[in-house]
């Protein structure tokens, strides 16, 4: 197969095509695996992206102008991506605005092509783009325990690339913002390659792009931090697609009691396909919902994990957590100018609070693993993906998540 | 050894003393053994113990009745007592007061007698009794990273006994209360046989009866929960006998830095033989404690440990450990009614809370083990030792403590 795609891309070299002024990539699909040349390679790509101009106004599709990577860069032709709450919040004006930006952060593609100094991918290599990288070399990156890369992890104030300080992307001249490392909804972007994961050709695109974020956090959050133990009892808060991912983080751990917590009573029919054994709605309770937790669990849950980032629910998330061993795992983003309070005797009684981002997977050591473990069925990702839509509809992605429908809506680049 | 004092024991069984009115025991020392008969056994003991009447007001020595153990209960002659902040808190009048009371919780001593169902204790062991129990049955006994017993984990509103609610001390038959399980301040008390550790009777009293309560604290939070690693920074807050026990952890640990947080400068240069390294006085800076510590060491501590009890040292505490792996412990007990409060994204970045009671210790199943560490020098105990006074002089003890002056002060009960 590699000999087949190395002739069709010679021919490709030395044809009619390879001086094409249409800057496009020339494709070509034999038997599943695509091979990407780089005629496009070192020049400026112009390509559609959905552009947020303004907070809350549906975003716009633009020609948008990417240009080439540069030191340590990698320019991806995303394939697929989704919609997140953190997309959400930004586009709303939340968190930092800076506005007119290309939001996005949940994308698999294939890499056009690589900046000086990048020996880790090559043009053609799938990947995904992720929010939070893995440098390699700063004291975090050489921790076993911690995914906090000093040089590229998450910083969603930053709009412009490290290596310049500024941006990729312009529109007649006016330089368009970058977005959590990634900048997803584009049909090409330009990604640190830190923040770059080189994965299985085999794995298909429009479903392992949702490995770039909600779904690994959740399940990390289950699996690498709560860390249930088998037979014990875990309340999940927030039935998103983070809280989904975590009831099914635990599921997989063998925790057999798992409580979904949701203001939304029709999140529970549908999250038992995630493990969820019972649900708890605060609003049908007169006390606080931690209070009805360690009732009906005999004095609190094994282990909690937070999903929502509602600070509110991040207090009950700790407080329901059993006194001697439970362990409240905080991973919804949290608004800022928030404060989590609470008696410093909930932590003398032996309670365990950590939070995490990302699930604490470290990007280009663990997602390929994650990528794999989809492959071979030991981890389910299809039933997180509600909805489908072709970039010209990515605002309908917007309204399924503003309504609450469905999990994820998968956006595809090339309908 | 063991067949000599039985003769020697059913000698004084069968001889003049045997019905002595004075129910004193009567004592045999040999070969540092000592072997306590029960000529008191189920009788009144009418013995010195120190009262506390009123908040704040000098204890008195009073002549209190003690009654003899109920079931599952032991009665013991105290040999040498400690004095811990806690007494002074409640002294004080803070927490829950219910005067007139016999405080001292720091204690160790020789078992007088047993009640009903005693079987793991028997009269003439040398033991510790301790606040925080071990039931042995409940699912916190039996879990391995619990010590918060079900049944007897310490409760300072408890006054009473548990076998009947009543208090085994009266003066005038008007009953005194107990005071978190032990009620050391007395030449004889009644505790819950799960309250009390056999120890090694080969360990002098007067050292080992600090193991009882703080330093074990300092100590197990440093061990047995922030888990230093060898050549890392640990941030102990509070040099008093719990912080320094803490750093004494650290140190044996292999913490390489260990960062003394105190208001009193002077307490530096004696902190220096428990392994602190660098000492930080909050009052000399102008920007909060955690960031003068995060600048010292480029982005925070992997461990800090709270010892004061202190709500906002606990928040300090807490933001001074470095994001990604950072633990922060707290052992200090804090005031009622006080909250802790910090940004959510101090845990997202991936900090991790913690709370001990008695360093997670369980007492009847660790305690010996330490009192063996003691025995064999790789624990040591007597620089934690300051002062000595009788027990006729137990207000000094408080007054030392007051002052700040010292670290432990053993009160002699026969002196």
């Amino acid at each position: 197969m590699y000999q087949l795609i190395q002739r069709l891309r010679s021919c490709v070299l030395s044809g009619p095509f390879s001086h094409s002024k249409t800057y496009r990539n020339i494709r070509f699909i034999q038997s599943g695996v695509e091979a990407t040349t780089s005629s496009t390679a070192g020049r400026v790509i112009p390509c559609k992206a959905a552009v947020a101009w303004k907070a809350g106004k549906p975003l716009k599709i633009e020609t948008v102008e990417v240009a080439p990577p540069q030191v340590n860069e990698v320019r991806i032709k995303v394939k697929y991506t989704s919609v997140c709450h953190t997309d959400l919040y930004f586009w709303n004006g939340k968190g930092q605005p800076a506005f007119p930006r290309i939001l996005g952060h949940e994308g698999a593609g294939i890499v056009e092509s690589v900046g000086e100094g990048v020996s880790d991918l090559k043009v053609g290599d799938h990947v995904l783009p992720v929010f939070t990288g893995e440098c390699g070399e700063c004291p975090h990156c050489k921790s076993e325990e911690s995914n906090m890369c000093d040089l590229l992890k998450v910083n969603p104030g930053m709009t412009v690339m490290l290596n310049d300080g500024k941006s990729r992307f312009s529109i007649n001249s006016i330089p368009i913002n970058h977005f959590m490392n990634t900048s997803t909804f584009t049909e090409y972007t330009v990604v640190h390659s830190g923040c770059v994961v080189k994965i299985n050709p085999q794995a298909p695109l429009d479903k392992v792009c949702i490995l770039s974020c909600g779904i690994t956090t959740g399940l990390g959050a289950a699996l690498n931090v709560a860390k249930p133990k088998k037979c014990s009892s875990v309340a999940v808060f927030g039935l998103g697609a983070v809280g989904l991912a975590a009831a099914e983080g635990a599921r997989i751990a063998g925790a057999s009691r798992i409580i979904g917590v949701d203001m939304n009573a029709k999140k529970y029919e549908g999250a038992k396909k995630f493990g969820v054994t019972e649900f708890v709605n605060p609003k049908e309770h007169d006390k606080p919902v931690q209070q009805v937790i360690a009732e009906i669990t005999n004095g609190g849950v094994d282990r909690s994990i937070e999903c929502t980032g509602d600070v509110n629910a991040m207090v009950s998330a700790f407080e329901c957590v059993r006194e001697g061993w439970g362990v409240a795992v905080l991973c919804g983003v949290p608004s800022t100018g928030t404060f989590f309070q609470t008696s410093p005797f909930n932590m003398i009684n032996e309670r365990t609070l950590k939070g995490t981002a990302f699930g604490n997977y470290k990007p280009k050591t663990d997602l390929p693993s994650l990528v794999d473990m989809y492959m071979s069925k030991k981890l389910e990702l299809d039933k997180f993906i509600s909805h489908r839509v072709p970039f010209s509809d990515i605002n309908k992605a917007f309204d399924y998540m503003v309504k609450g429908d469905g999990i994820r809506c998968i956006i595809s680049m090339e309908d």
